[in-house]
């Protein structure tokens, strides 16, 4: 999303976590994860770093604000989705019974900050995309995805009369046209998450 | 030592982590941890958020390298540090038995990472306090404290024949006079290490 707004060119290649390939061990020994930006042969590792670089590496809209409390904040906020709210979230969403009840709970608790601090849209940047924005992505398109495939898969986590400042940005994020046009395919996410289900199903009986 | 290296004048508040204050509270509701730094009555939070703010905020000696690149690694080092290496050192520090032995394992892993990455002085700055230097300053700190209390502390988790690079940068870092003049007392530091061993004791009991 941060390459896109820059409107730098990239080649994007996919990488199977659990057949992962001899670039990824080599680049990024330390926590052999993705996602990895190579950059003249060199790589840069970390999501929040990654999006640092690209800001700070090409021109172009602005991923962080200039003023220095308003780029702490955007740091803050980036970090707590980045290491609480996702993590949280994705235990609520793969956990069964009563450890998801539990899961469920926490992941509200965490959720609910960042809801609070939407109050009169302090947080996130409005009219522009931002650091922000970027880091809450995955909320937002697996928001929609549990929306549209409620059928098959649980409810959403996220509900318009919990989280209402939450969904307002949801909405308004995942509708532009840019992000639109940039998100993976709805069906083919939810197809991964129905195959991680199903091995965490398998891995319990 | 951030605002020391930048020579601002800052009031230092001790926090007792065990009867938070009032204002800990208010101003970092979400964590309720240090540090938090208060300026002009609005809180900035996260050790590295800290660092960051403080270095775009005031004149002084840079804290982060200028070229993209560094500074990205500069922010991935200083990320390990602070989530990977200080967690897995404090788990292999107050644990005992068995849970010392795998938290020592787990612990002397994460930190060779780091001492391979010194080979050739790659990641610090050298003659200049950057970054990585101010977020390791708490491993160089406490490997002093348990050289100098080795009779009634457990013996170093870093020693000279395993971590070479790392026992040069320690020594290179805390001998500096600046660095030195403003570390906490060891003495003080001892204290509180015997203190929550003997908590954990008590509370393993």
């Amino acid at each position: 999303m941060a390459l896109k707004l820059k409107g730098v060119e990239y080649e994007y290649v996919e990488e199977d976590l659990k057949n992962k390939s001899p670039d990824l061990l080599k680049y990024n020994p330390i926590h052999k994860k993705v996602p990895l930006l190579l950059h003249n042969g060199k790589p840069i590792l970390e999501s929040l770093v990654i999006l640092e670089y690209i800001d700070e590496t090409w021109p172009g809209p602005a991923i962080l604000p200039s003023d220095p409390y308003d780029r702490a904040m955007a740091r803050f906020w980036a970090k707590f989705l980045d290491e609480k709210c996702w993590p949280a979230m994705r235990r609520a969403c793969l956990s069964r019974g009563e450890e998801q009840e539990k899961a469920n709970e926490e992941a509200n608790e965490v959720v609910m900050f960042l809801e609070n601090e939407l109050k009169g849209n302090k947080l996130f940047w409005g009219d522009t995309i931002g650091l922000v924005d970027i880091a809450a992505n995955l909320i937002g398109h697996w928001y929609g995805i549990f929306e549209e495939f409620n059928g098959i898969m649980q409810p959403p986590l996220i509900t318009k009369d919990k989280f209402p400042n939450l969904c307002e940005w949801v909405d308004k994020y995942t509708n532009r046209s840019f992000v639109k046009e940039n998100l993976p395919p709805k069906d083919k996410l939810a197809q991964l998450y129905m195959d991680r289900i199903q091995a965490a199903k398998a891995a319990a009986q």
